[in-house]
């Protein structure tokens, strides 16, 4: 068994966070149905507080600090959307949060940031840089690690959107999440599993990185050489806790190619009136291509986040 | 008095027409509070079937056709929604829809007119070419016209957001709705001032489109020499039946510059991540530039559309 949250982890979230964050609406829409041809319930997170499921894991893990902890602050380092979340989930428990992100982050989401009060240090866009900055900040401020993922906390925050869906649609055959270092699919996928044991959890992955496609195939972490993808938010690589989870609880790992991200965002915006960013459209992406075998069935979509930059859009 | 519908009419046209229409959500921001300084509630029409609030009228109107007249279709003239809804509608009885549109109309419109089995005939982009075209196809079809706004039965139907909204939220204080040909004021109006005779009633209008304000000033009907605005939705003019209506229940009509509504378009899209159209975006402008007095009031706004051109945005 991997090391991963329980079910009763994510049941007991579900309650801690409930106050700090919205239950988000299920949507349908009968245009992308029928491309599917299958039924799409999805869970909207682009429509969470701060843009994002992220808030889930960080405000499931900032209110299980001690008050010393507490007292000394939050460090984590993070593409934008765990930042955003970390930043908001300490300004509610009125501590610090300092944040290391990459230069190359979308400005709207350097803007939530500091919107919510979290303070940035600015890194070179590779995990080397990113680490190394994250240590720095850990020793001189002794705050704690709000890891994006690699948190058993906050993947069980991460899992309670399903619970939230599965309330909703119980019957539910197939879950489609994104996956990046794992925390969302991991958590979702104990969560779906646990419930409905016939349920097939399947990752949605950008074909240009594609650690975790690679991993589950060879049975041994890889990692992304580079990660080149639209999908800003899915270029980390797994860790040894999410890929145990992974190779547990997910059936499959479908890979999208870049012009069916763009074209599954551009869907949902156009038929759904949903802004929603590159990350959460790699969810759909499968669906609509017709590469997983989902006919006839119902088929529940997270929408990750909807903090797309309006001023870079991959639209024609 | 004005001859427009009674909420007696709109009260019957909610009950028509809602096995064919959605009940749209009604959202709150809280950052859009903030800058508003007061309490924001968004009707959603841009989430309503065929992507706006016209699918309530163009219903309305075309379940009142007696059998004789369904059986030689229904003929429109429209920038876009109202056309889009009519092929919808009409497809929903089994009849055949006639739609003269401006060569200058979105794609994006065209293509949902068409998916509804619409039947386009383009036009010039202004009213006479248009006017012109639909007399031809009403000689042709012997079809029946449903006028996008100076129809009491399209009036009724666009009244019926205000009775769900209204339902939803009871002591509103303000009700801000954009204003073009003032069938969509009109009816919300009728509806609001009538459940609610204490709601201010405020008309949002283009500057560069702002036959509406220059009408309820000079008390003739006015119309646009030209109408360059971004809000597609919004470039017709008052026609006797609508100005009568405004005369009678509208307190205000306010003018948005063009900056003005791709800022309140942005911040939607941003903040609330949703698809909205410039058309809607108008209603939410002088909420958000402070022109109106609504300091911790109650608003609604009935954000109208989200058929954007997602190929031509105009954020930087």
């Amino acid at each position: 068994m991997s090391a991963g949250p329980s079910l009763d982890d994510i049941q007991v979230a579900a309650r801690r966070i409930a106050p700090f964050i919205h239950r988000t609406p299920v949507m349908t829409c009968a245009s992308l149905d029928a491309m599917a041809g299958a039924r799409l319930y999805f869970k909207c997170e682009n429509l969470q507080k701060t843009g994002s499921f992220k808030i889930r894991g960080a405000t499931n893990a900032i209110l299980q600090l001690t008050p010393a902890e507490a007292a000394r602050g939050v460090v984590t380092q993070s593409s934008g959307n765990h930042a955003a979340a970390v930043a908001r989930a300490a300004a509610a428990r009125g501590i610090a949060a300092h944040i290391v992100m990459p230069r190359n982050a979308p400005a709207v989401k350097c803007r939530a940031v500091e919107g919510y009060g979290g303070v940035i240090t600015f890194c070179e866009p590779n995990i080397e840089s990113r680490e190394a900055a994250c240590r720095r900040l850990l020793e001189e401020t002794k705050g704690v690690l709000v890891h994006p993922y690699n948190d058993r906390r906050v993947i069980a925050g991460q899992g309670t959107a399903t619970l939230e869906l599965l309330e909703e649609v119980p019957e539910l055959d197939v879950l489609l999440v994104p996956v990046s270092g794992g925390g969302l699919l991991g958590g979702n996928a104990i969560a779906a599993t646990s419930l409905r044991s016939s349920m097939r959890v399947i990752g949605c992955e950008p074909a240009n990185a594609d650690d975790a496609y690679r991993s589950l195939k060879s049975g041994h972490l890889e990692k992304n050489e580079s990660a080149d993808t639209i999908a800003d938010g899915l270029r980390a690589n797994l860790c040894e806790l999410t890929f145990g989870i992974l190779r547990e609880r997910v059936d499959e790992i479908v890979r999208v190619t870049e012009e069916q991200i763009v074209e599954a965002m551009r869907l949902v915006w156009e038929r759904m009136k949903l802004v929603i960013e590159p990350s959460a459209a790699v969810a759909l992406a499968p669906a609509v291509a017709r590469c997983i075998r989902a006919d006839g069935k119902r088929v529940g979509v997270l929408l990750s986040g909807g903090n797309a930059d309006l001023s870079a859009l991959p639209f024609r």
